[in-house]
């Protein structure tokens, strides 16, 4: 028994929101303020958990407590539970650590009966108020805590108005609200077989149940991982006395924020509804008031009411979301928390909270999450437009961002048209073909693939919006139309894509670009001042880098070379090299290749001026550079001078059976060193020429993919700084470059110590490692992982956020066997995971130099890893997923 | 200058095989016993890392030391390098720690120039003799060291005979050869550009250096991957004066082993010639003596030999494998050496030793090469038609045995066939619907797939003889024939193949059952006696069970239900289960096998008697178990009262990218229970009805594979102990079983800790725990491996032994974290490094339970795990590869 279970709002305070959830927290620290907040007392997340370690069973010593503290709530407020003079009527509301929406809301008026409901009828004076409280709870309770739908509530309420030809709710009488509450009784025991509960003890301990139960429902599930939120945290039960502002004129009931949500201005935002329940403002029957308003009809409690806003801000250092309930004159605060806002907002209220001296900077950025900036830094809908619109068909948010544009189904009709106003690129699925045709377009929609889908990877790399994997699309590329259900869209239709929802839209919605204004770069500043961990970017082209280094990349932790042997310049002479019999055969094609790749290279380096640039050998399997129709085969065949059967026959040879574990990365080395040999040339000498001609002082770092055990590091690199040795002394030139390898293999992870003995640098390709650590590949996962989230068996995409347990282990098990040989050894992160905040704060611990993420999210990056820094000394709940 | 690069045979002995070589050290040890071997030294195998280490270079130091112990063996000997009185002649030989062909042999006559033979062929008295060692000496000498083809001095010999009108070599007098010498110099200039060399020292240090080259050729690395060799062991050179076998008629050379080597019989068996040279004797041109007729030549010699032979037996406590020359009547031992010997051989040599007190049980044990057991227990090709056949083609050596019998290219031909006489089934790969074909037939040969395809993993688990993936087969199954090259085979045409080495030959070869006699049974029961490590076999079926143990296991590791879902009277349910779109549509189907599956366990159970039975769940991925021919899915559509269309979508929503890494394992327990729970029920009703039947004590263990995530398991087990207790509740009879998991994901092992809180035990699935940690499948990396092996960037392959390094770190990180929160946890291997013996010592080291491997490994694994035992005490050469 030693452990406690309840607190009341007074034996607590706002530190104890692990224990008491947030709103528990914040009502017991509004309690210790001295603000007006109704009496009650919280029951524990621990109790929670207890809950569902006791096999969902609320055990006879927390009830007990329970029941130990409504008795203190009674002899506080003076009110009974059941009592017919002075009733004690109760709220329950859910309330976790993090806000949650999809748990359990609140159950108002528990402690209701038939014969208390009579009293409470006599001691208000207000018999039609009575009922409909009455009527309420009982449509709630059934609703909330047996789950009976309220739809069978609602059908007696319609039949009743129209059998009494009446419209509106507040047309029924106290007559007829009475008569409702033993309808809904009855058909609450039809449903369930049994009668409405009537004792209060019975109504708090099936409410309580029921918010521990909602802890674990399908939506509140979703929540917690899409935001990081582990189950085992459970969520606390706040327990309160009701206080009424529907008793008459002289109450009322509203919502406020202490600044604007949607702009971040400094002026108090809200609404409000006199003689009203909170749901009535939120139901949107009845026109609610701006705040302003208050303060004519009650100037004493407006006043009071902006002088606890102000109050709250300062105490909290943050905006302010708040509830309150006016209660015959008298005004009680219900809730403040930490008012959601835009992204708009929430940097220009950091940035004027820190001018106003309400917080520290580094408080500031923390207030900011680093996930809403993706939003500013895409073009989004129209938010009036978007709320607004249906869609018509969702499938995967590949690449964030909003696009609006004339549909075309080949890459050629879509560049075409583009010249003209804008596209969608909507494809079966895409390859390197239409790699033009995806430059062209606004935006790009698929039928078929995964998140690493080529055109999923594509559009992600470009920063183009872009949904991917819509099994309803059905598309006739020769009839020029794409089916959904059965609506038809022709060649030339505007329709808009979601690439932050996966939502899929007909006709036009409009976009806005974002505005990256002067709050943006505040926040960029003062987290760059924070954070020690570097932050560079993923690009494979001048543009991409260009991008990145406005957006603040402090170098490029990955260019891979494979996008650009797609260009469809340079496609025949890769395709050549694949096919060639013999050494000198592709000797022969890749030196056509190598000035393009210097030319790469170039360009790449002079966008980046100083910032050092990883670039990585060729990395995937060869056949994903040739055709596997028969007619594209055909075609090359003619064009390639063979004949379709040796162009067959040569496809066929390189047919993998999993494709991931194949012939690729630096097995592509070993086997046909001419390919390196060619991209280490060219990757030195255009390091030569740019140092020549600008006088920039670059360090290539030439990257190994695919490492697994020491010995073909020591082979591969062998050549690689021969050729690269040659060069330089060839050149007459002075020029430094390292050679660094993946760590993405999980043998190479193991053995770091060997590997490190021969790499310069170690980046960690957390994409490969996460498949091959799990034994999934990221492509056929999509096939069950769903079920996986399901059935609470993952709480987290492995490969958004890294699973720390495994993943994260080999990670660590690197760093440690690598600078235990190797000190200095310069560690960073180059897969998908380097944009991810949780992610990126692992990475921070686990001692990395830098992550590495797509252009696109290095601002996120930067703010993550600030965040990082800042929270370095709080304990790292390890993730489950 | 601390370290000795050159030891005298005197200052050495038996003990140094490590520095010295086999051979160095056993001439050491012979000149220590007193024996007459010709003075000599031993350059170490340290030189040779040297050689490599220094960029192939031998160090002035090793130089120096090299000329300082000629200068030794010159006093000694009372001879001189280069004398004209005098001279000192040289033998050059390689020997390193094991015995290994495919290294440079000898070079003999060292020493000899255009002077010093002249004072030869004086002091010798015999011309002929003298100009013939310097034409062999120049001959061997550009051959060896300077890698001129002999085929060259070969013509010139065969020019001279001609222009002689000459047949024998014999008939050259010694002005020929004289003449031959001078001709074989200026060949040996034409072809190099520059002279002989005449400086014995010069030709020295060539011979050596030449020595240490052949360490790393081609055909060196070969061996050394196949017998587990590492390569950094290096090669000794052996330098001995010269004795001449061929100086006259009291003159002689000979080899000898102690014993038979085919049959072990306890006799003298060898050969000798008189006045020859020693490659005489193995050249076959002249037919030598049996040893015994020595005997009757030169009795004392005779005597003598005899006396050294046993001596030597005794001392190395092993049968001798000698070579001796007789010069002018005087013995010299040149070689002794444990003799290589038969599989059979191996068995009674070691039990006679032990029975005539010349070892103990466990040198015995020490001396049979578990590897070599394999022979003894499959069928083998009689050896002499064997060494008269040529193969016609080569295919990867999947499952050993010998088979003969007619081709037949469909399982329905080769079936009805094999009741009139024996079968090959010759397929382009096989599949399931070929299972009863391939039973009946005695080999099984493909033109595709690897080592881990379905032919070769089906033929393995059947002991079925197998030659799969062989390209060079072009199979016309239409027409009914088989092309290799331009020759044609007929359905019903005889052929043979071996699956020991792949080879594949015309016609009828002899096959010959092999003899698992006493001598067998009795080191079987040796090897019982030492070791610890439990042996268990992989069996799917009554009939490998019973095949296991009468070879000795001691239990089931691993039965794989999937072979049983591919017999023809359950596969049209399993594809019913697989097509079906409901639950209740699945479980309708899965209730038809479920009395099937019931039947299989039984009939293992009942084969097992007494002994643990582990039941893996479903593992491949539903689409293996669907055609992929579209004739074949037409068949089945019409079979399954589908539409074409209907079926192909259902195979198509089945295709996987990578299917290794795909749905399989428990992910489909987790998305389809009701697979698990038929399995379940079927594994525990069948113990019931079998301890009922036969009284068994039967304790189940049902392994799940393919965890890679705590929550999995929990997941699964919580149904499968659900079903299983409430069968076991409702039969009224008691019934403990075990539920386990694989340990074969990366993720798993990494955290074992929090799955051994879920398990009873563990089996490591180390085939593809192999694939994932490495980061290729099995499949593909044949494209790449054998370049891994050319450019000795893996020494062996790690799916034959396990890598030790990478691997085994994370097996041994499972084994310390499992039993960390389960001191009892029971630790087991099934993947196929459970047959091989260096894994299997790896397996005892890392403190497993048991091993399991397919039933013809069985006797492999009791006495490689004798072995692990005896050896415990070494320190374990960790591999490289």
């Amino acid at each position: 028994m030693s452990k406690k279970f309840v607190y009341q709002f007074s034996e607590a305070n706002g530190t104890m929101r692990e224990l008491l959830g947030g709103k528990g927290a914040n009502l017991a620290e509004m309690t210790s303020l001295g603000m007006p907040v109704p009496e009650g007392f919280v029951i524990t997340t621990e109790a929670c958990t207890q809950y569902y370690a006791d096999g969902e069973v609320v055990s006879p010593a927390i009830e007990q407590e329970i029941l130990a503290n409504i008795g203190k709530l009674e002899e506080i407020s003076g009110k009974k539970f059941g009592d017919l003079t002075n009733p004690l009527l109760i709220s329950v509301r859910s309330g976790s650590r993090a806000s949650m929406p999809g748990m359990m809301d609140t159950i108002l008026n528990l402690g209701l009966n038939d014969q208390v409901v009579e009293s409470f009828a006599a001691a208000t004076g207000n018999a039609r108020f009575a009922y409909d409280s009455y009527r309420r709870f009982i449509q709630m309770y059934a609703d909330v805590v047996m789950e009976v739908g309220k739809k069978y509530f609602e059908e007696l309420i319609d039949k009743m108005k129209e059998e009494k030809d009446i419209e509106l709710d507040t047309d029924l009488t106290a007559d007829d609200l009475k008569d409702l509450a033993n309808q809904f009784k009855a058909e609450y025991k039809a449903k369930l077989g049994e009668d409405f509960p009537s004792d209060p003890k019975v109504q708090l301990l099936g409410a309580v149940k029921a918010v521990f139960r909602s802890w674990n429902n399908h939506r509140a599930i979703v929540y917690r991982r899409m935001n990081d939120i582990p189950s085992s945290w459970g969520t606390a039960v706040n327990i309160q006395a009701m206080v009424f502002g529907n008793m008459g004129d002289d109450c009322g009931t509203g919502v406020a924020f202490s600044r604007d949500p949607s702009t971040g201005e400094n002026v108090l935002y809200g609404e409000f509804l006199m003689n009203a329940q909170g749901e009535d403002v939120v139901a949107g029957i009845r026109t609610p008031n701006k705040i302003e308003q208050l303060k004519d009809i009650m100037p004493d409690v407006y006043d009071e009411f902006v002088y606890y806003t102000d109050k709250l801000e300062r105490h909290y250092g943050d905006m302010q979301d708040m509830e309150f309930t006016i209660e015959k004159g008298k005004l009680y605060m219900l809730q403040t928390r930490n008012g959601k806002r835009t992204a708009q907002a929430a940097l220009k209220i950091a940035v004027d909270l820190v001018a106003e001296g309400r917080c520290t900077k580094a408080e500031a950025l923390l207030k900011i999450d680093p996930r809403q900036l993706d939003s500013l830094l895409h073009p989004q809908f129209d938010q009036a437009e978007l709320d607004a619109a249906v869609p018509v068909a969702q499938g995967l948010a590949a690449s964030p961002g909003a696009a609006c544009g004339g549909i075309y189904f080949t890459a050629e009709s879509c560049k075409e048209a583009a010249e003209n106003g804008p596209t969608l690129l909507v494809r079966l699925e895409t390859s390197p073909e239409d790699i033009e045709g995806m430059h062209a377009a606004q935006g790009i929609l698929t039928a078929r693939g995964g998140m690493t889908s080529h055109a999923a990877v594509v559009a992600r790399g470009m920063g183009t919006c872009c949904v991917c994997g819509c099994g309803e699309l059905k598309i006739d590329e020769h009839a020029r139309t794409l089916k959904i259900g059965d609506e038809i869209f022709n060649e030339g239709d505007f329709m808009s894509i979601d690439g932050s929802t996966g939502n899929i839209y007909a006709g036009k919605i409009k976009t806005v670009e974002a505005d990256v204004g002067g709050d943006f770069a505040t926040i960029m500043e003062w987290a760059d001042e924070v954070r020690t961990l570097k932050v560079r970017t993923n690009a494979d082209n001048p543009a991409d880098s260009a991008v990145a280094i406005r957006f603040g990349a402090e170098g490029i932790g990955l260019t891979r070379t494979e996008h650009m042997f797609f260009e469809p310049d340079r496609i025949p002479a890769v395709r050549e090299m694949i096919i060639s019999k013999t050494v000198e055969q592709r000797e022969k094609a890749l030196a056509k290749l190598l000035p393009m790749q210097r030319g790469d290279f170039e360009g790449i380096y002079v966008a980046m001026e100083h910032r050092p640039v990883t670039i990585r050998l060729l990395d995937p399997p060869l056949h994903e550079f040739l055709p596997t129709q028969e007619s594209d085969i055909r075609a090359l065949a003619k064009e390639m001078d063979l004949t379709y059967e040796e162009l067959k026959a040569a496809i066929d040879s390189l047919h993998e059976f999993n494709p991931m574990m194949g012939h690729r990365g630096c097995r592509l080395s070993v086997t046909y060193p001419e390919i390196a040999v060619m991209q280490t040339r060219a990757i030195i000498e255009a390091a030569i020429n740019v140092k020549k001609s600008h006088g920039f002082d670059i360090v290539p770092e030439i990257m190994i993919p695919l490492i697994g055990h020491v010995e073909e590091l020591k082979y591969v690199k062998s050549f690689i700084t021969k050729t690269a040795d040659e060069i330089i002394a060839a050149s007459g030139i002075e020029l430094n470059y390292l050679v660094g390898t993946m760590i993405e293999i999980p043998r190479a992870a193991l053995t770091a110590d060997d590997i490190a003995k021969e790499a310069d640098f170690f980046s960690f390709g957390t994409n490969d490692l996460t498949q091959m650590t799990f034994g999934f590949s990221r492509d056929d996962a999509g096939n069950f992982l769903d079920e996986y989230y399901e059935k609470k068996i993952f709480e987290a995409d492995p490969f958004a956020r890294i699973d720390q347990i495994g993943v994260g282990k080999l990670i660590k098990m690197s760093v440690e066997l690598g600078r235990s040989v190797k000190p200095d050894l310069k560690l960073g992160i180059c897969g998908e995971h380097g944009g991810d905040p949780s992610s990126i704060n692992f990475c921070h611990r686990a001692g990395l130099d830098y992550v590495s993420c797509s252009p696109y999210r290095v601002p996120i990056a930067r703010l993550a890893a600030a965040h990082a820094k800042l929270n370095e000394h709080k304990v790292e709940v390890e993730s489950l997923g």
